[in-house]
Parts: structure tokens; sequence; C-alpha cells
């Protein structure tokens, strides 16, 4: 199935036809609004049908990142929409890659650059798997999933409920972040509103394909970034209980794999069961030799030592955290967890190492009478701030040889087998390190705090949960190791939009929040001296 | 490809045009010979282009149990022949089965009766991996491997070389048996030798199927087979050292499987590594709890103790094995063996607990970032005498409720997930016990001496190999469960005769051994007072 690169006609468009589109509208006035934050709502609140029609019109590109034509014609759009609102814009190029859409809007005596990393390109769909096709936005009364009904697009004076839903690839995942700055940004330059810090706009093009050229888009285009204080990561989705977050922290990846050998063949297992070597077994031992299944300890030397501590912040955050254990429990059909007492977030701040994958002869129906010759098992690994990956991967292969096994990186040759008793075959590795920002860092803390207040706005009193590592992995790493620059993530999605999967959809509450804290990071007071 | 069910003329058929076959030569006399081995012997040394033909007339039936019409043309061959050297014989039928090939041949005053087990089914062929067609029956001055080249088939007055081979599918599994008692009795009607043992011949026509029918048929002809006193099965190999054999049982068998669960769900390895249980692992753990690798010690409870203890002349015999574990470990490129010091043949002797199959998510290319829901393990069981499968099966399932698992047979639900830790389903069992001939039973100790004969004539003075059991698992239990009759399992094959592989072969030396062998065997004393 192929997209049209820019739709013009569709139905779902059609509906649209007559309303005002954002760039356009005349605004009203909000004369009375004095603080970024009220400017911004009050704008939200007399646009509130355009707002949601010009999201639908975002997410009518399609935008994935092998697509070359889809991408750079939603990256042209973006661009242009960024320029509309007084963003200088262009696209950054290296090689093929998809563009990065680079923006600036510099503050006259500002003493703080605010870097925000946004993607624009989406994970690719099955549309026999979704609703509606997800490239033509669909308005709901709520989610599907609670009965929600599709309803038309609003017109101009129309109310909007915040408990719509906007059906599409990219709603949550992340175009939200795009929808909601422009009109803040809109909404400012009406009113003369001038955010408290320089802004430079980041826009990644291929983030859901792994951002294979972001190391590379760093280092080419490092001088119209060196002068960022702190990254907001403007991605991902609300906590599990569905209050607003901010997290500062992702997890380093890597993966490998262990094969043990038997004999040169698989041998019968009548003939040669209880002498042949047990393959499978063997690396039921070894595995079992690396961690315990009951307390999650990892039992390999070293394994724990390079872990940066927590600072009192992040175990002050630890500590207010919503608890989730038992609900997820429950959704997962577990009555126990690794680690336990230990929480999930107590958990993801550890290094872990995971068995992904066990395969050794046949099993069901295609199980033979066989003593396998080789046992394979896929490992994942996860890392926090202080591992680094080469000294992870020597530890795991360290042990190994501890358990008498000889190590190798190819099959092992006839000499080779005669030679060791116990051979392993180890490959894989590579990955990268996990990323970290300090709670306690100056230019977090004002983030903190603006992020708050917010919440506070748009969710309620101290809805703002602080997650101080997520268990999944990014490669912020770069702007860590790179750049030398601290991040904080932003979240906005509802944390059930769906992301990867058919039938993403945002919030309109949401939607109305990222507008509220986008507001609110861009007018917060730099307390910083720089 | 399909095969003629009736071969009459192609090439290598030609060959043999004009060559008298066995069945119509006039026999050269042997009058100087008095025993029966001589009697045959002297036969054999006369005829033998003639018995190369015969056999390789008999090879060129194709003879896979599924392919009714040529299993059919084969049974009525072999009754035929059987028929032509004095056996009284017909076709034994149960529903659509392969018959069984039975024949009869009763001596006035014998106080013994001999059962006579072959098959005269093969393997399946694929002939694009066999060097000639496999029911073209082709003669090599010795193995391939060896630099073997193929001649045509000797006329009559032809030096035949007893390291020929003659390469056919069933050459070494499992009609080389019938192509060599044919010829003794043959020599022994034309010389007016008479056995000293009733004979019973039962050819299995679906043995390399499995013998789906064989407990059928031992029940429902019954009457044709109860006063066996004891079975020669003439099917296997000699020892892997190239000696002939005498073997006194084969282990039973059962398959069983393992699943344990996680989550409802895969997991992301990031989002929940470190929390959400480690399924691979548990299952390793489990597995490990079973069985240590090195020692090969089963270490659930009772394992061992239903195990039937070895009588003193299994244990001499046992000592008396020639060592074959070193050659073994070469040929299998293994530095060291499960139970060592323990050598293969002592192994074989105690119930097995090998894994024949792991998975669990998916390893090398397809790995993915995941904690599977799901781990699980094919255990392949080889019982000895004295174990039943049922109780086997019940220690396995007790030995994983004590570990800690909840033992289900079918996928848990959500109420079953919730209310137990840790979760096993087990399926699986069935399968057959092992069965056993005690080397000191009267019967056959008299096969003992007079195999030894034989075996001293044909390869040297002391060369037979007494086993006392054979690793792998044939239904042997029927006859001593359904009968109660005892069996000796009489193999003559080469023992690299490729069995159930391309290119199988017999070599002649081992056609004439049988000859010998089965002269011995059919004349042997009958001291037993029944």
């Amino acid at each position: 199935m192929v997209y049209r690169s820019r739709p013009t006609s569709d139905s779902w468009r059609a509906a649209l036809m007559g309303a005002a589109f954002l760039s356009t509208v005349s605004v009203v006035s909000a004369a009375s609004a004095q603080t970024g934050p009220d400017v911004a709502r009050a704008y939200r609140e007399a646009h509130e049908p355009a707002i949601v029609r010009d999201f639908a019109e975002l997410l009518s590109y399609p935008n994935r990142a092998s697509d070359t034509e889809d991408i750079e014609t939603v990256a042209s759009y973006i661009a242009a929409k960024l320029e509309s609102v007084g963003v200088s814009s262009d696209l950054l190029r290296v090689n093929d890659a998809p563009p990065i859409v680079y923006g600036r809007l510099d503050v006259p005596g500002a003493t703080r650059t605010l870097g925000i990393y946004v993607h624009y390109d989406g994970q690719p769909v099955d549309p026999t798997r979704w609703t509606h096709p997800p490239f033509e936005p669909t308005l709901y009364t709520r989610a599907m999933e609670h009965a929600g009904q599709p309803i038309p697009f609003p017109s101009e004076g129309d109310p909007v409920d915040p408990e719509w839903r906007l059906y599409a690839r990219s709603a949550g995942d992340d175009k939200a972040p795009i929808a909601a700055i422009v009109p803040v940004l809109r909404s400012f330059l009406d009113e003369g509103v001038r955010t408290t810090s320089n802004l430079v706009f980041f826009f990644d093009g291929e983030e859901e394909a792994g951002s294979p050229h972001l190391r590379e888009y760093l280092e080419t285009y490092r001088d119209r970034l060196d002068d960022i204080d702190v990254w907001l990561f403007f991605d991902g989705p609300a906590h599990q209980t569905g209050r607003p977050q901010l997290t500062f922290g992702v997890r380093g990846t890597m993966g490998m794999e262990v094969t043990v050998y038997g004999a040169t063949r698989n041998l019968h297992s009548g003939h040669y069961g209880n002498w042949a070597p047990d393959t499978p077994l063997v690396l039921a031992d070894l595995l079992r030799s690396m961690k315990d299944p009951v307390s999650g300890d990892v039992l390999i030397d070293g394994w724990y030592d390079t872990v940066d501590p927590l600072g009192e912040e992040e175990r002050a955050a630890l500590a207010a955290l919503p608890p989730v254990d038992e609900r997820l429990k429950r959704e997962l059909g577990l009555r126990w967890s690794e680690g336990a007492p230990e929480t999930l977030p107590e958990r993801l701040l550890v290094p872990a190492l995971t068995i992904r994958g066990l395969s050794a002869g046949n099993t069901g129906s295609l199980a033979r009478n066989v003593i396998p010759n080789e046992a394979t098992a896929a490992l994942g690994i996860r890392l926090v701030k202080g591992n680094q990956p080469v000294h992870m991967r020597a530890l795991v292969v360290e042990h190994i040889r501890k358990q008498g096994f000889h190590v190798v990186s190819d099959t092992p040759d006839m000499e080779t087998r005669l030679a060791n008793e116990r051979i392993a075959r180890v490959t894989g590795g590579g990955g990268y390190p996990a990323a970290r920002a300090s709670m306690a860092d100056p230019y977090v803390r004002e983030i903190i705090t603006a992020a708050g207040e917010a919440a506070d706005r748009a969710f309620g009193a101290g809805s703002l949960v602080l997650t101080p590592g997520l268990g999944g992995s990014l490669p912020l790493y770069l702007f860590t190791e790179v750049l030398g620059q601290p991040f904080v993530n932003v979240p906005v999605a509802n944390h059930d939009n769906n992301q990867h999967a058919p039938d993403e959809n945002l919030r309109i509450a949401n939607l109305w929040y990222a507008i509220d804290l986008y507001a609110a990071l861009l007018t917060m007071p730099a307390n910083v001296v720089p």
C-alpha cells in the first residue's frame, strides 16, 4: 500500500474544508493575559477547533523514515510551520538521511538556550490492522476501547471535549509536540510575549528507524548546537497512572549471544543419552550461574560495581512515585516479580541481564530423539549510568571463562574441540551506554519547577510524577557524550496512546497539557548564572 | 520419484541375466560335511556369486512400509522364497497394515522353538542423495569412502572378495538376514540336515514406520507364536569395533515437554528487564535442578530406584567389552563425556534424561528485545529394565512440583496465573518400557555359545562381543510383555552399513558371517529340558 505524499482531497480532509487553519486565523485578543502560560491558554481556549484541525492536517502526512518523498514533504511542511511563528528554520542534511528540521529563535539578553528535540517520523504501519487508515486522522468521542464513537471535526465556535481522541499514526509518538509548540509560539508572537531562553529546534526524521545518522548530525552541526544549556526531549507517554511525568534517564542497551557446543553432530538420544554432553543442559547451567531467577541478582563479578549512585533528589523522587507494581502484575497475569520487594522503578535503575531467546534442537511436533550438538542463548543487557558497554561485555566473557569455558568468536574447529572440554562462542556486544540527567543540575531544577506548575494547572496540584529513569533505551548518550549537554525527557502523550501499534491516538486533554507545559517551559525564569 | 514395483529390465538386472538364481541352481555335493555349519559353509563357498546375485534381486524390490503395492510385492516374493526352502509360509494380516511374512518349520522331536524376527521394510529414501539409485543394487570393490570402485556382478565360478560391498536400501537394515537364512535352509534341505529347533518366522513389514500394528499382530496371532521359547532378532549392526556382537536389551523411550510461563505477553526487555520474571532463566533453573551436567546424575528423587540390577553375567560382559569411548570422542570432537569415568556401555544401562530441544523467544538475527512469556524444553527419556513409563513420568512431575511449580496440562488461564508464582505445563509421556533378556537364561546361554562358535569361525577366536544393552529403543517389550518370551538380538550387518542413510551397504564378509551364524543357531544343541 502506498500513501500519497501530500494529501489534498480525501474525505476526512473534505470535512475540514472551509475551516480556518491555524496559521491563517485572525488572533483573538488576549490582552488581559500577562504570563506566558496565561497567554497560551487563552489562545488555545479561543481556537480549540482550529488547533485540532491543524493537528489533523499535520497527521495526514505519511512519515515513515525510509519513504524519502514523504519524509521530505513533511519536513518542509514543519519547517514552514516554524517559520510562520517566527522561528528561523532550515533543513540540515547528511548524505541521503532524512533531514533534521532545524530552527532557532534568539531572544535578546537571554542567558539560557534550550534545545528542543522532537521526531517527526513515525513507526511503519500495517493499515489492515487499523480501524481507519492511519493517515486519515479520525476524531472519536473517547478511546475506542471505552466505546468511543467517530465524530466530525469541530468548526470554529464548536465546543471541544478534552476527552476526545484523535486517531492517526504519530498522534502520540511524536507529532503532538509539534502541534502544541506552534500555537504556543503563535500566541506569544501575537501578544508580544518573549521567551526567557533562546530556543534551538532539532526535529529528528529517523528516530523510529534507530536514528542511524544522529551522531553524524550532531558532529556535523555541532556549531549550531553548542550553546545549548539543556535539552528538552519532547517524546514519550505519561506515567502508567495517567499522570504527567518528567523522566531523567534511559538505560543503555547491548545484545550478546552465547552458543555452547557438544559433539560435531546431533547424536541419537538413545545410543548416546547419558554419555554425550547434554549441550542444552550445559547452557542451562551456564545461564543459571549468571543470575538468580528469583532475586534477579546478576551473579557476574563486578556487574554492579560501575553503577553511578543515585543522588538525594533521585532517591526522594523514587520514594514519591505512585505505586504501579500491583496493577501491572494483575494486568500481566503475574503473581511475582523479579527482585521483589524492590519495585519496578527501582529495578530499572540497575543494569539488567535477561534471556531474549533460547534455541537448541526442536520442541513441539518437531522434537526429535537427538542430543542437540549446540545450544544458544540470546542475552539482553540493559545498562545504567556508569556502565560502559565494552566493560560490561568483558565481565560477561570473563564470567563464562570462570565457569570453565574456552571462549571463541567463531564456530570451533576440530582441534579446538578436542583441546577443550567446554567451549562457548560469544558474539554481539556493541550497543550504547545509558544517559541520565542529574536532578540536582540547576537547569534541570528550573525545568522541574516549571513543569510542576503546568501539571498543577492542567491536571491538579501535585500531579507531576518525577521518574528518575526509564527502563527502555534511546541513544541519548549522544547528546550527553558528543555535546556534553544534559537533557530532561518531557512527555505529553496519554499513557494509552497505542504508541507503535495500530490505532495510535492522542487524548485532546494531553494536547492542552502540552500547550500549558511548553508555555511554562518557554517562559520559566532563568536563575542560573551562566 | 516412483519406483517400479517389480523391476524386470533395468541395466543392473541385465548384468544378472543368464546367471543361475539361487532357487534354481543345482546343488553341489557337500557329502563330506557333517555339521550344520559345515554344510552351510560348503554350500556358500560353492555358490558365492549366486548368493550375491540373489541378494541383489531381493534388494531391487522397493520396500517403504507406506507404499502398499511395493510392500505386498516384496512380502509375496519373500514368502515364496521361504516356501522354496521348505518353510510353510503365509501372510498374516490385520486391517490394511503391511502383512507379516509368517513361516513355520517343524522338526519331529524338537524340544525348542525359535522365533526369528526380521523386518523386510526399509527406511524412506531420498534418491538425490544416493550415488546410485537405491533400488538398483550396485557392487563395489570396497566401501566408497575407502576408494571402492563399482564392478559387475560375478558369474558362477568367479571369485568373490569378502571385502566387496553391495549398495542398496535395506542391504544392512534389514534384508541381509533374509539373503542369508535362505541359502542356509537350502543347504540343509539339500543335505538332509535337520534343525535342532522348530522355527517360526515372523517378518515385520513396518518396522521402520514404528511397527504400529505389532501389538495387534502379536495378540491376534498369539496361537501361532505361543510355543516360541526364545526369539532371535535378526536386525542391527555389528559392534562399533567391527566385531560381531549379540545384544540383550534395548532401552525404552518416552518424550515429555515442559513449558514455564511468565507474563501473559512478551514484555519489552528495557521497560521490564530486571522486574518481569526471566522465563527462560526460570526454565534453565528447573532443568539444572533435574540433572548435573557433568556427572550426568539425574537429581530427580527415585530416578534410579526401579532399575533392575545387572546379573553376574552382564557385569562380566560389560567388563569384557572392547573400549570404544576414546575413539568415539575423537570422532565426535569431544574432550569429555557425561558421567566419566563410566564408559558408554555402562551409561546405557541406566535411565537417561536429556534435553532434546529448547525454545524461547528467538536467537540470531530474529532475536528481539523482549522477555519471552514462555519457555519450553523437550525432554528425551530412555528407560531401562524395571522402569515403567507411567512411574517415571510421575517422578518428573513430582520433581517439578518440589521446585515450587504448579503443574498444569493446558495453557494456564488468568486465574491460575494470578494464583501461582511458578507454573509449568507438562505434556507427553506415554512411550514404552525397555526390554532386556537375562544372560543367565538357559535358552539365552545356548545362543551365546552357538554364536560364539560361529564368530570364532568367521572372524577369529574370541571375536564375539556380548553387549548387555543397546542405548536405542525398539518395542521389544511387546514380545516380552505380550508373549512373555525372551529374546536375543543377533545383528550381522557391518557397523558402517549407513543404516537409514544414503548409500546403505552390506560388506560381503558379513553376509558370509550371517550364514555361518544362522547355521550354528539352527543346529545348536538343545539342552534345556522344557
